[in-house]
């Protein structure tokens, strides 16, 4: 039987009860701990050899050698030309629309001149190579490989090392035919810590890259957090989450299929609804048991709602919104009349759904955005994956002579302030002409 | 007796013997892991009382409630006042300079419209609250706390929470002054993991902040690394290094004093100097040998510099170019003509200091950009600090009745490939009309 926790902000426990509801402890397992740091110390030492007595323990597959692990391209080619045509029309459509949308993200290099001719700015530019953790098994996501890999083909990233482990050598069609579309350089067959140790630290056959990014399961994460500092990495992602803000006049069955369609990700993901109608709320909740039935996940669904689901009695919008700013979710659906007034007070969501034509799933397939977006509200403080992600900046200085002089007085001030008589020293040269 | 190793490109063994010497490891001491650990835990269960409770075991300052561990304002402002003038002028010069660089690395919001009426884009909002931890002691730098806290003044943060140890109630005049210049909301005298963690998870006195920027001990990093995803944090920062390359007409003078304004930060940091001229090289090596004498730091000058300094003959300059995209520097000075030309080919460095007359030290003060630079190899993926680090960016989504059609297709049929039919039915719930 479903029950959905049902708050009202008029309730005095009403912050209290929320805080505890939307807390999340990630935690960290000592267990998966301990065999992480076995796993990448072995790799870093024994290269390819370590990794394919992994291979072989943990995905079953018997390779000789590192080259049966890589994927030729051709592979890749033959897995998007066998699919059906909508799904191949689907893939390369949700493709090219991404890559509109994150080429309006690309960074510039941009200098600028001082009277005294002094020249100062930032140089941007693409990382070499990254590598692009797929996970295997059920939560193998085509829609994933696209937005993993297309911002970093859009920031000029020259190669990208797609990794997917394939127990037992099942492969993913979707996958595959994806990692053609996104343009990916090279895959191997591999996956787990050792997979994530290979990329960070090179191997014979595995080139070292820069970064890092996709999602993975427990081994993959705490290995991802380890190598940080040798390696870039994107966030290490918390369950998902929705939160619905609706004046109540929407379609109740379009919300609670909206909610539906977070918590069928997983029996951890959190959908939240906001509204300042009580009785809209009731029909939702009649929506939710309505076509409930009716889904293939809804044994997940029903564990997610009852679990982690909040219906929420706000007394107006505008508190919705401040609840809102509150949590920091990672989506945001803003199913009201006039979306855009209202978005423009959210300060901090990963993904703003505006209006009621626009449902979340729009943007995990093929709106444009990336789905790889900020969760457990660190949408405080970070951004939704992009190219921005994939490129870095050098900062520029050229100090003309009259610069030299101006500015070498004011560093020796303020390096003798700090004892660093070396740096003054090294200043006050360039005062004097040579 | 100073020796410094000389490498040249010519040798078989170059390349590993450069990586040997380049090699550091952070690593991490399970001993610090363990007392961070600690600290963490009953910070956040006991708030104030366990911050009270740190800051008289580790700084010896026994204070009754945390209100006297906060100074007024004003306090700033007396600091302020009470500089030689040189020093406040040299402060608020680099505090203008610092400021009006950064203003050139605004992010702003952005849209776009479909032919469909399809809205899409990103906006940009600040950070609400940042932490910035100041070290106390002898690593209390006043340019640090400009350089940390400018870029988020400047991004549009509301408050900026300082945290300085004062150790036995030593406050340090410069730095205090020069929290008043960069317009700090509050500081607090704690330090070390307390302060971190007080910061991270906030206590009935310290407001929870959504990112910790700042340098510190082992201690700190450790703390820092450990509550992120929590709150935001910046780099963890390695030893600091110079790459000059030199085509061996710049004074050796200049050259040697640059080296060791890198030297004297740490017996880690890190000088390494590129020429394609032995002469040159020689000359530079008694330019040392002669002012090392002078240097009231000549004890740290020369560990560093025996310890980790390289003196490479190279090639060419091409040759050299290459060399410091394999090292990616922090500081890379490029003591040539034409240095632009050069510049462009750099694809990995912190900074680049352009010309004869641009030393490094005024990047340490006063010419503008900032001084928080990636280390260790990490400008392979990463950024200096900016004002792009205080603030993120949601995705802005509102999908017109048409693009509701086109899109709701393309998704259903990517998510029924996935099996995930709640996204389906969702997006199709939109295609036809309510």
């Amino acid at each position: 039987m479903l029950t959905i926790q049902r708050l009202t902000t008029r309730s005095l426990q009403f912050h209290s009860e929320l805080d505890r509801l939307l807390a999340f402890e990630g935690g960290q397992d000592a267990a998966i701990e301990h065999t992480v740091e076995d796993i990448l110390r072995h790799v870093r030492r024994d290269g390819d050899a370590a990794v394919l007595e992994y291979t072989r323990r943990f995905d079953r597959l018997d390779a000789a050698s590192m080259a049966q692990l890589e994927l030729p391209l051709v592979r890749l080619h033959t897995a998007l030309d066998n699919l059906p045509q909508a799904q191949r029309d689907a893939l390369e459509a949700a493709a090219a629309r991404v890559r509109a949308y994150h080429e309006h993200q690309v960074m510039q290099s941009w200098t600028y001149t001082e009277a005294d001719g002094t020249v100062l700015g930032q140089q941007v530019t693409a990382l070499d190579r990254v590598g692009l953790y797929v996970p295997g098994g059920k939560a193998a996501y085509p829609s994933s490989v696209l937005m993993n890999a297309i911002p970093a083909k859009v920031a000029g990233v020259e190669e990208l090392i797609m990794v997917v482990p394939t127990p037992d050598g099942v492969q993913n069609e979707l996958v595959l035919a994806a990692a053609a579309v996104a343009g990916v350089t090279r895959v191997f067959t591999i996956g787990g810590a050792q997979a994530v140790a290979a990329l960070a630290y090179g191997t014979a056959t595995i080139p070292q890259v820069d970064k890092i990014v996709g999602p993975g399961n427990a081994y993959v994460a705490a290995a991802k957090r380890r190598v940080f500092g040798t390696v870039g990495i994107d966030m290490v992602a918390g369950p998902s989450e929705i939160l619905v803000i609706c004046d109540g006049r929407t379609n109740p069955d379009w919300i609670a299929m909206d909610l539906f369609s977070q918590a069928e990700h997983d029996e951890l993901a959190q959908s939240i609804l906001l509204c300042p109608d009580a009785a809209y709320i009731d029909a939702v909740t009649a929506s939710i048991r309505k076509l409930l039935a009716d889904m293939p996940r809804r044994e997940v669904i029903e564990a997610s709602l009852s679990g982690r689901g909040i219906l929420i009695e706000v007394r107006d919008l505008d508190e919705a919104i401040a609840i809102a700013n509150h949590i920091a979710p990672e989506h945001l659906e803003l199913s009201v009349d006039q979306p855009e007034v209202w978005a423009a007070r959210i300060k901090h969501a990963g993904a703003i759904f505006m209006g009621r034509t626009t449902c979340e799933a729009l943007g995990d397939y093929c709106a444009g955005p990336n789905h790889v977006l900020p969760t457990s509200r660190t949408a405080r403080f970070s951004s939704p994956l992009g190219v921005y992600d994939f490129q870095k900046r050098t900062s520029l200085i050229q100090v003309s002579e009259q610069g030299a002089r101006t500015l070498g007085k004011i560093a020796a001030t303020l390096a003798y302030g700090e004892g660093l008589q070396a740096h003054a020293r090294s200043a006050e040269y360039r005062i004097t002409t040579d």
